[in-house]
């Protein structure tokens, strides 16, 4: 089954097989799904712990026709009613999918040809000089920390945000926002 | 003085002159501040209530540059403690004015040269149509109302901003990010 792509108007169920959303139970469902996905587009939470800013994540993807949300089982917030009132339906459209080793999963997403995008205030490089057309992963790191070093490792690239001011960095939903955005309006 | 290009890694103090930051108590003191801006990049918000949002949306503001953000009087939060916390230092940093008449602002900003870009999610064109390089004022609704008809038919531009998914829109603080930064991206 094909992506669908950003409509302007229609907002179409786009998980959605007959009535049924797709459900993620572990990494091969995952798997499955970016087989059947023409040009996937995900989000890799690596710390997002306070469930307002998952609900905010998974509404903003499913805004931006994100495939999945992935975090790791260990210092992540889970799908809580908080999380599902904040996200206004997100929670119950784009699959998410906790899971035990992000590096692990991180290798087979490489393998597999979607390009890691990482964002970093101490990269060199702004987010908009990456080309997000191809199959990508956006991968942010919890909000006091950023993204582990190891993981930084795997990235294909790491971007920054510009930031003007004095504020270091952006909350982890609007980040998300300003990525995820950035890369549907490179595939229009 | 002229307005500082988005920097990278360096994060200047960018409306303070020595050390005091801008401080606006009255429209006169917006239209000052604008007349020694190079190229203003405002953020209207016109039915922001939520402390949380405010405070978010600051933060955002920071990151992005916004010149300053304009709010009405009546129906909108003011800058409360949980603002000022939320906002992780933009509230001071990014000048606040509350005004009485947003119409009567938004025209005056007309003739100034700014142009007005509200977003409507019945708006056929895309945010990423519309050219943001030139003096810009972002204008965005309350979450559940949208902008007000009135507004909207001040605006230069409506634009939506794309949703995929059977989410209706994104939070506002989101909505100013991908805003914000898609006028931040043009003017690199």
């Amino acid at each position: 089954m094909g992506r669908n792509s950003i409509h302007k108007l229609k907002r179409p169920p786009r998980y959605s097989q007959g009535a049924s959303v797709v459900h993620l139970e572990k990494e091969d469902d995952l798997f499955d799904l970016l087989e059947r996905t023409e040009n996937p587009l995900l989000l890799i939470l690596e710390g997002v712990q306070d469930p307002h800013n998952l609900g905010a994540c998974l509404r903003t993807a499913s805004g931006a026709g994100v495939t999945a949300i992935l975090a790791p089982v260990k210092g992540s917030c889970g799908i809580t009613h908080t999380v599902r009132d904040v996200s206004c339906g997100g929670a119950d459209e784009v699959p998410f999918l906790k899971v035990k080793n992000i590096s692990v999963l991180l290798r087979r997403l490489k393998d597999l040809g979607v390009q890691l995008v990482g964002t970093s205030n101490r990269s060199q490089a702004s987010l908009f000089e990456v080309d997000l057309k191809e199959p990508t992963a956006i991968v942010l790191g919890s909000e006091g920390w950023g993204i582990r070093k190891v993981t930084g490792e795997l990235c294909d690239h790491l971007v920054n945000i510009p930031m003007a001011g004095k504020v270091d960095c952006l909350n982890v939903s609007v980040s998300a926002g300003v990525c995820l955005y950035e890369a549907v309006r490179q595939r229009l």
